[in-house]
């Protein structure tokens, strides 16, 4: 017995193969690599001592020689503020030089460091620095998305050990990020809702894929879960974009944000995993209908060729009972 | 100097990242492990002689024990014919019951088998069954559209050393194949034309981004290249789907992926990929503007949290080098 479900958000169907289905526990593995990582390593471009490796500081928290976190442009950057922004078309070919921001957000001076095991102060100061990206890219003219992320271990794309996070700023609005936006837009002109909203609101009522609330947060399984222990962390007010966040907010999400990664950590042994801020790209007074998420994509199974060709993920773990494993870690 | 590329079948955009490039020959490394693998594996499912190991036969080439194509149904399927397709709404949540088909399809006796190291024959037989299971799918009036594919090796999402394909055919239009139909469907109707038929009429003359030619298909590097080495095979006649596919182009696609496969093969040292068959659904008649593509994506990078939030691939690896690389390499 498996089923096609549809998320609502995004139009996608995934299906979960219970036939092929393993308990929550079957997916935990101990990650030993990464156990045995040391709180400094002397030839880390990112960690203290090292700062004149890399690029220019564009931003710190705390003082010189003390910082708990700078960001940097990243040295091989994907898109550089140095490219003028033009574009050739060529018949169907379409080109846009690339012009935009890649930095790196080094996460805390620890080498071995991640979110589950820094202090609630030290999430915190990574959000506020989040947060001053996001802000510092609100007045250019040329940026019409800002995707942060995080890569955690060599399955989800990097295999620099240091804790860091990235900022891509780029020329375009994202297709997946228009997709939501026209879906939403939808959906809002419809019903004169937010989609998200009445989604977080009718997760809460049925409580079967909530994982954990906070005072103003919301976390859980998606129904249509693309993988295992696909996360979602929901604001409960309603906001477009990640920018519009406020400090109340930012306490709390540095909490919430510990306190999930931390179940996923000790219930699943550290898997490897991608986070990402789902946010309105910055005309956000024209989409009332989007609402800002952070999104945690384990990369505990791997897409093969359907998903390639069709977009239709093929998820073996139930979101409900994922969710119900995730609520029973104690962190 | 890096560019965002636009592909013009899927709207998606693309970041060519010069600034990290490699060199096509730096991808290249010999895949010792399955080097070493023997022709014939005792406890393998598929290996001759173990038919009994494995669900009852849908389609055979060859007579029984002496076979060189066999295909049956997938043991752990994703959706089963044995469900009744029905469909269930609660508020946002829309859910489909699991009806479908999920075939394997063993392509070759020999457990090390790969069509680079298969003769002309051996390959053709291969394609006729992709056909063979088309065409049992088409007066299925609960089947939307069947997805043909490969996943070799384990980052393609196999830990299966003997040589399958997959068939899955779903009850639902994937919204990758939605989305296409939508793009070539407005082209159709602003030019008169196919938007695939164009591009390939644009590619072989600029003749950069060509891998290689036959009689009935046309080879290259997407301009958009989603991955390194990321590549296309076009039919030159205009069809919209595989099961129009005729005697001869079923000779020469036999060539031509062997060809191709072999230059990736030993030009590569053997990397994982996956390939897929790019089909419209089967309400071809509707769909003039559609046309069916094999497409090949090598597993060779990962992707990151960018790609995962934005749907913007980041390719290290120029499409003109690549098809430079891999017209070179003698098979």
């Amino acid at each position: 017995m498996s089923e096609l479900r549809h998320n609502a958000i995004s139009g996608e169907w995934v299906v979960i193969a219970t036939e092929r289905a393993r308990r929550p526990e079957d997916f935990a593995k101990v990650n030993k690599e990464r156990s045995v990582n040391p709180e400094y390593s002397p030839a880390c471009p990112f960690c203290p001592g090292n700062e004149a490796l890399s690029p220019e500081e564009a931003f710190r928290i705390g003082d010189e020689g003390k910082w708990t976190v700078r960001v940097i442009p990243n040295k091989f950057p994907a898109l550089s503020p140095k490219e003028t922004l033009a574009r050739k078309d060529d018949g169907l070919l379409h080109l846009i030089t690339g012009y935009g921001i890649h930095e790196v957000i080094i996460e805390n001076p620890r080498h071995n460091a991640f979110i589950p095991l820094m202090t609630n102060e030290e999430v915190k100061n990574i959000i506020l620095a989040y947060k001053n990206r996001y802000m510092s890219l609100r007045d250019n003219e040329d940026i019409k998305a800002v995707i942060v992320f995080k890569n955690h271990g060599p399955m989800a794309g990097t295999s620099l050990e240091h804790p860091h996070s990235q900022v891509v700023a780029v020329p375009i609005i994202p297709p997946q990020i228009e997709n939501r936006m026209t879906r939403a837009a939808h959906y809002s002109n419809e019903t004169g809702r937010c989609i998200f909203c009445q989604m977080m609101t009718d997760e809460l009522m049925k409580k079967e894929r909530i994982v954990l609330e906070t005072d103003k947060f919301v976390v859980f399984e998606p129904y249509a879960s693309m993988v295992p222990f696909h996360t979602w962390i929901f604001p409960r007010v309603h906001a477009s974009s990640f920018s519009e966040i406020n400090e109340g907010e930012i306490d709390d999400l540095a909490l919430c944000l510990k306190r999930v990664l931390s179940k996923i950590y000790y219930g699943l042994g550290d898997p490897d995993l991608n986070y990402v801020i789902n946010s309105a790209p910055f005309e956000e007074k024209r989409l009332k209908g989007l609402h800002w998420y952070l999104s945690i994509m384990p990369r505990i199974t791997k897409a093969a060729g359907f998903e390639v060709g069709s977009g239709i993920f093929i998820n073996t773990s139930l979101p409900e009972k994922a969710a119900e494993f995730l609520r029973q870690v104690k962190v």
